[in-house]
């Protein structure tokens, strides 16, 4: 493989090929890219980071709505790594403040920065969590033959805020977020049955077929990420997203948030089987 | 069915027939008995109670340790039942100072009090913790013809506190309990096989034989619940315990803790199915 810095970005096999060091690295020297179809079977991320005041409400968000917050490690209040020993993010070399591709700054619930790293922006009191992402579930997806249009046409996965409200949790609340996969009318069962034995990322669809029963008017206008491939005889399949607690700070307005840009993920030093209910 | 009352104990049928508003009926009256076997499907759930100012520890102590710490739902400071529209304790009637059989008061670590209703001890910064029950998952076993020699006994599961550490949070942490139940060998593989199927209430077993690997020295000296039968050919086999809580706050002594006294669970109002993983 050659030898990748921040201006030679990775092609399809060698982003699939890396591992979750080699790849922060990259993230951390500010490349700025989504992280689909990056490391292969290694579990990603969702983050977000809030003051230590609210942070028992924001796990209890979690879990309350396991599906689209599936909780993968929290880190206490300043840390920016997870305990040596932890599987998921223990790695000494690791900084939760650089290691994401592209992060956003939330103050009163407003979008003020992105930016690759946030280290002018982090507090003592901040707690982080780290919150299973779907992209994990689709290597799996891939080697069975699934297409991921959007990894194909080299976009972002498509996300969408819902009409579906999630459990409140003290002070906090708002709407379900939903990423969606194009699937092949014949291969929307498996892709339910591969997916439901990953449910800590996210797990089985919440939803098949019919945008309008999310309240989602047009599939070619995503709330985050890029419009989507739809090609003839695919069914929209919904899953529940880790963008959900940015939907969230819109609404409840914490002091501040710190989060990653949608599908730029934390990648993680877990496997994916870890996680593989029967 | 005969109308029950504190003063007639159900017979086995009437235990696995009676509706979780009903069980919780006849303990609110002051009926003191374990809860294995009764109302059949239903999760059964370990409560803890803390005070808020401990609650994000220990909710953190839940997420990281989910196999013998799963959590159910949880009751925001004062509440003494979860919303109106929680599948799980929203009963408008539930009160969680009476509804679980027996209660033991913990004082700084201290176990002070036994008692069938706390609500002398309640306070209204109380955050309440309903976690899944292996109790719940005994009824698929017994279905699919697996023995379950406690019942047959008509005692309470054993359960030992084991040498494995939980991974701590914050100023929590504490060893891991289990309960056991002898298996036949033959039968060994369809106990992992369905209880693998609710991760929510334990999930698969954490360990299969040798009582030697978890630490425990004598399985006739259980140090919760009653001493186990173990027939010629039944192998013991482990699962993680939501007694585990308790363990925890004898180690890390919260001024003051509520928990139930073990093997005398909260019948809740969710069915276990909804719990199933592939």
């Amino acid at each position: 493989m050659r030898t990748l810095n921040v201006h030679t970005i990775p092609d399809r096999a060698e982003r699939a090929a890396m591992s979750p060091a080699e790849a922060r690295a990259l993230f951390a020297q500010g490349l700025q890219v989504p992280t689909t179809g990056w490391c292969a079977r290694y579990a990603q991320a969702n983050i977000i980071s809030v003051p230590q005041a609210v942070a028992f409400d924001m796990l209890l968000f979690a879990t309350r709505n396991p599906k689209p917050c599936p909780v993968l490690e929290v880190l206490e209040a300043g840390q920016v790594r997870a305990p040596q020993g932890s599987a998921v993010y223990g790695d000494p070399a690791a900084d939760i403040r650089v290691d994401v591709p592209r992060y956003r700054v939330w103050k009163e619930g407003e979008l003020v920065e992105e930016a690759s790293d946030v280290r002018e922006h982090w507090r003592d009191d901040l707690v982080t969590f780290l919150i299973g992402c779907s992209f994990t579930f689709e290597h799996p997806m891939v080697e069975a033959g699934i297409p991921m249009r959007h990894q194909d046409a080299g976009t972002n996965v498509a996300m969408y805020r819902t009409s579906t409200r999630c459990l409140p949790a003290g002070d906090l609340g708002g709407p379900l977020v939903v990423s969606m996969r194009s699937i092949p009318a014949a291969q929307v069962a498996d892709a339910v049955r591969i997916t439901s034995r990953y449910p800590a990322v996210h797990g089985a669809p919440v939803h098949v077929g019919d945008p309008a029963g999310l309240g989602i008017e047009d599939l070619n206008s995503p709330d985050y990420g890029e419009a989507p491939t739809i090609e003839d005889g695919d069914v929209p399949v919904f899953w529940a997203c880790g963008v959900t607690p940015q939907a969230m700070v819109l609404e409840s307005r914490p002091q501040i948030a710190l989060t990653h840009a949608p599908g730029h993920m934390l990648v993680t030093d877990i496997k994916d089987v870890v996680y593989a209910v029967p």
